[in-house]
C-alpha cells in the first residue's frame, strides 16, 4: 500500500464521509457516518474530524481538504461562495484555511447565483461537477438528492443552475400529509410501471402536480393499490416534476449527464429512461473524490501544500 | 323567533359546524367544534351530535341532515358515493339513513370520479355545490381549503372535478422541510406582494414549483426577507401552482365561481386577482347550509319528512 498523502472530506447537512488518499488520487481507507454538519455543529466540528482521522490512522502533518456545508455560516468556517458564471477552477483558488489547527485544514467555496429572479446557492455539488466534468466540462448536470441541482456547464464554467426540493418534498409528502396513510407499511418491492407512468404524467402536466399527488389516495381508495405502489408514484410524480423544469419540457436532449449513485442513480436513470430521454451516468461518489483530489493537486502544484 | 324545523350538519375531517334551522332555512342558532370525523371516530359520532343538538336545545323529535366525512367508510354510516357525471339533485335522493337512532338522521352521499386516469373523490362539496349553484347551475367552481376541489358543473351535473392537495402541501412544506427554517416566528403581516409575485411565478412555470418552493430559502440566504414573506411565497407558489391547472393556463377565463371563507376566500381572491382573472365568489358556509337545506326540504316534499 503507497503512503498517505492527504485526506479528502465530503461534509454535507446531514453526512461525513472522508477519505485517506494517496499521491495518486488512490483511497487507502475510507470512513462514513451520520455526522453532517447539523451533528457536527453540537459536536464539534474539530472533534468529529479528528476522531475520524483517529480512525484512519492519519499521521499528524496530513493535510485536510474538505467541501460542503461545513463551510457554510452555520458550518465550521464559512468559505463564502463563487458568483455565477462560475468557473470551476476558480474554487480550486479560493479554499479557505481553517485557523487554529496543528494541521492544514481547508474549506471549498460553494457557488452563489445572485440573480433576485432565481437566487440559489450550493455547496459540495461545485467539487463533484469539478471531479465529474473537469476543468473545462460541458454538459447539462442533473445532481439528485435532498436538494437536487440542475447545473448548466459550458467551458468548464457554471453558467446557471436550479435547485429543486424533490427528496424532501417526498420526505414531507410521505410522511406529513394523508398520503403517509396511502404508503403505510409500505414493502420495498420497486413497482417500476407506477414509477414509470408517475413520471411521464407530471412531466407532461407539471402543473396538476398537487393533483397528481392526490390521485395517490384517490385512486387506491377507488381502485386499491399496494403501499409500495403508491410509494413509487409519490416518487415519480415528484421527479417528473423536476425532470419537465430540468429539460424545460423537451424530450430530444441528448446533453444530460446525471451524477447519482446507488438507489437514487437507479431511480432517476429509470426516470430519464421513461422520457426515453438518454443519459450519462458518473458516480456521484466518484466525483466528489475526484474533485477533492484536484484540489489537493492545486495546493500542490501553488506550493501551498507538499504531497 | 321561528320554531325550529330542523338540524344541518357539515362533518368534516376535522371540523363540525350545526345549524338549527327553521322551516324557512333561517339559522336559529349555531355550534362549531373540531370534533370532525378523526375526534368523532374516538368519542363516537352519536354522543358528539347529541352533545350538540343538547346544547341548541334541539327538540327530541327533530330531524337531522348532514354532509362530510361522516359518511365516508371511516366516518359513521357509510353513505356511497354518486359517480360523474352527476347531476347536484341526485344526491338529494340518496340520503342514507343512520339506522337505530331515536330520530331520524340522514348523511348525504359524496361524488366519485371513476377514471382510472384521474380518480377523484369528494364529500361536503358537493353540498356546497349544490347550495351554490342550486339543481342546474353553471360554472367551473373553486372550492379552497386542505384539499382544493375544482369542479366542473354544466345544468346542474358535476361532469369532472379535480382535487389539489394545496392546503395539505402547504402545512407539510412550511412545517417538516428547510423552509421551517425561513417562515420560523413569522408574524402576522400579509406582504401581499411577495404573494402576487410567487402566484405569477407558479402560474407560468408550474414545472418550477419545487424551485420556487426552495427559493424562498436560497432568496432569503442571499438577500434577505421576513419571514411573513417566506410564509406569502410559499403560500403563493403554492396556490398559483393550482391555479396553473385549475385554469388551464388561460388567464382569460370568465366563469370563475369562487366558493370560500374567511382568510382563505381573501387569499384565493387576491391570487386570482395578481391573473386578472374575474370570480364571482360565494361564502362556503352560506352554501353548504343552503345546499342542507335544499336536502331538508327534499326530504319534505318526498314526505320523508315532515317539516
Amino acid at each position: 500500500m503507497s503512503q498517505a498523502a492527504y485526506v479528502a472530506v465530503d461534509w454535507g447537512t446531514s453526512s461525513f464521509r472522508l477519505w485517506l488518499m494517496n499521491q495518486a488520487g488512490d483511497v487507502l481507507s475510507e470512513r462514513r457516518s451520520d455526522e453532517g454538519m447539523m451533528a457536527a455543529a453540537k459536536i464539534g466540528f474539530a472533534a468529529v474530524l479528528q476522531s475520524h482521522l483517529d480512525a484512519v490512522g492519519a499521521a499528524a502533518h496530513l493535510p485536510v481538504i474538505i467541501c460542503g456545508m461545513a463551510g457554510a455560516r452555520q458550518g465550521w468556517v464559512e468559505a463564502g461562495y463563487i458568483d455565477t458564471p462560475a468557473s470551476l477552477a476558480s474554487i480550486l483558488q479560493r479554499a479557505v484555511l481553517v485557523p487554529g489547527q496543528s494541521r492544514d485544514i481547508r474549506i471549498l467555496p460553494g457557488i452563489a447565483q445572485r440573480d433576485t429572479k432565481a437566487p440559489d446557492v450550493m455547496r459540495g455539488e461545485e467539487t463533484q461537477l469539478l471531479g465529474a466534468l473537469g476543468a473545462d466540462g460541458e454538459a447539462l448536470v442533473c445532481m439528485p438528492g435532498t436538494h437536487s441541482k440542475w447545473a448548466s456547464v459550458r467551458g468548464g464554467t457554471v453558467e446557471r443552475f436550479t435547485t429543486f426540493m424533490t427528496g424532501e418534498l417526498f420526505s414531507a409528502v410521505s410522511q406529513g400529509t394523508i398520503l403517509s396513510l396511502a404508503v403505510a407499511n409500505a414493502d420495498e418491492a420497486v413497482d417500476t410501471k407506477a414509477f414509470r407512468s408517475a413520471v411521464v404524467a407530471a412531466f407532461e402536466a407539471p402543473a396538476f402536480a398537487a393533483n397528481l399527488l392526490f390521485q395517490v389516495r384517490s385512486g387506491q381508495l377507488l381502485f386499491g393499490g399496494s403501499a409500495a405502489s403508491a410509494r413509487e408514484k409519490i416518487s415519480g410524480t415528484l421527479i417528473g416534476l423536476e425532470l419537465a423544469a430540468g429539460l424545460a419540457g423537451d424530450r430530444s436532449r441528448r446533453d444530460i449527464t446525471l451524477v447519482a449513485s446507488g438507489r437514487l442513480e437507479a431511480l432517476y436513470r429509470l426516470a430519464f429512461d421513461s422520457l426515453s430521454v438518454a443519459v450519462q451516468s458518473i458516480d456521484s461518489d466518484d466525483a466528489v473524490r475526484r474533485g477533492l483530489a484536484l484540489a489537493a493537486k492545486s495546493l500542490a502544484a501553488t506550493s501551498i501544500w507538499t504531497l
